[in-house]
């Protein structure tokens, strides 16, 4: 996609209301070209008035490119099965949590006004497709040794689709059991087995105010045709906004924006129900 | 659909335990042709041990021929919006509520053990397409006026995929408020926009334990190719084993059913998540 019709669709979903967005990732472009010009779009994004502007990192060194770009929140993936963890990012716990460490260090040495937010995501939480279920008590420990290495919150992410509303409910007060309510407000969660949205009224329903979503379910793991990977923005924003939940977003003017990601991804299949269906007859996303 | 094709779909689905199918509806064959054998259907379904064999009918006529067949559950829909009511039906509430009179007095007029359970259905209840949301007050009235009818229970259906988890749980308890906790025991949720399973689990929450659905999302009202129309039973079953919640359903050979479904109906889009992307490392559907 390129840069120009990135920067046209972040401009337009803030528009809508959306106040943070993950605009890219700091990894090498060797390996993910198309996230290459990531330092471009965070230094642009971060001229959009009240949005926060996140990026993930695998290390210290996309940390530093994050910084120096001026992002406003970093998030760091741990993946707590360390099998998927030395395949993913060749690195066992340990040195993850090094990392993080290292991370901490870094936005410390910045002027308080311009330290960006650090998250360390709890990746593979609800399990893993190398190692399966993954124990309580390794979750617990690594949601601990994050914040000891210094991250502002920890979150859990559901990266292989299986997770469900018990587990939900049940990994959400594990790790806030650790962490405390303020450590943990953010899930990210995909639709991989169709139950992306149910398991977003779960973690609402546990106090979870931060909801990952992809416009389009674009992006996440897609196994095949019609399985998207990350929760649809569009149908997550619809069921809060019919909840009567205020997110601030207009729905007509999220709709709108699948135009213009359609117009810099053609031919990309976009998912979601919510656009095919159009909205309800009477339906008011502003309450 | 051949015939046969439907019998075995319903012999396999029942072996992989699911304990009560919607085999047909009696309509008339001139409006709805693949549906004309719905007599022979019932007839063939009776013989499975365990299996409550339901049906739908839109008047006395159709459950004359429901009890002739031997059906073991019989759903008249109401439209709780009348415009719907009378375009769908071509009847208005008031005739409706007498055709659901006539039903009851067939029904008594059976021996006990031979009397169909019935089933009075408030379709449209989260909305119409054609008139918006229903007042509270119609609702609450016309259930209460299908179990002095002589309805054995109401049952609550989003016919047109209005519906969002706080609209379930309310209706529920509005609804349970007039015909008690027995009264309602079911809802009819479509994924129209993709809450389906997110409103299934906040009937489940309130205590509802019957939930309908269709393999493969078939039926239903779809708008648009990846807008299905009924809840995926495939996915449904996942996610309520994945809770913990016993269904008696063994999930494996519950997908396997798709690939009858798929012979008996070549060209038809299969809708479903949980197909395309396998259960779970580790997953025990039994479990």
């Amino acid at each position: 996609m390129p840069t120009a019709a990135k920067l046209a669709w972040i401009a337009a979903e803030a528009a809508a209301g959306v106040r943070e967005i993950e605009v890219g990732s700091f990894v090498p472009a060797k390996l993910l070209p198309q996230l290459a010009d990531t330092e471009e779009v965070v230094r642009a994004a971060r001229r959009i008035p009240d949005l926060t502007v996140a990026v993930l990192v695998p290390n210290l060194r996309g940390a530093q490119a994050a910084v120096a770009a001026g992002a406003h929140k970093i998030t760091l993936p741990l993946s707590v099965s360390e099998t998927h963890s030395l395949r993913n990012l060749r690195k066992n716990h340990m040195e993850v949590i090094g990392e993080a460490r290292a991370i901490a260090d870094l936005i410390r040495s910045l002027p308080v006004d311009q330290r960006p937010h650090f998250e360390g995501s709890l990746s593979t939480a609800f399990g893993c497709t190398l190692e399966g279920r993954i124990a309580d008590a390794t979750i617990a420990r690594l949601a601990q040794a994050l914040m000891a290495a210094g991250c502002d919150e920890v979150g859990l992410s559901d990266t292989t689709g299986y997770a469900d509303p018990a587990a939900v409910r049940r990994l959400v007060r594990l790790v806030r059991g650790v962490v405390g309510p303020e450590g943990l407000t953010g899930v990210h969660l995909h639709n991989t087995r169709g139950l992306g949205l149910a398991n977003a009224l779960a973690a609402l329903e546990e106090g979870i105010t931060t909801l990952d979503s992809s416009m389009g379910g674009l992006g996440g793991c897609p196994f095949a045709p019609g399985a998207s990977g990350n929760l649809v923005t569009e149908d997550l924003c619809f069921m809060l906004a019919a909840m009567g939940v205020d997110t601030g977003i207009d729905l007509r003017a999220l709709l709108e924006v699948r135009k213009l990601i359609a117009a810099g991804l053609p031919g990309e299949e976009l998912y979601g129900f919510t656009a095919l269906a159009g909205l309800p007859l009477g339906f008011d996303d502003l309450g």
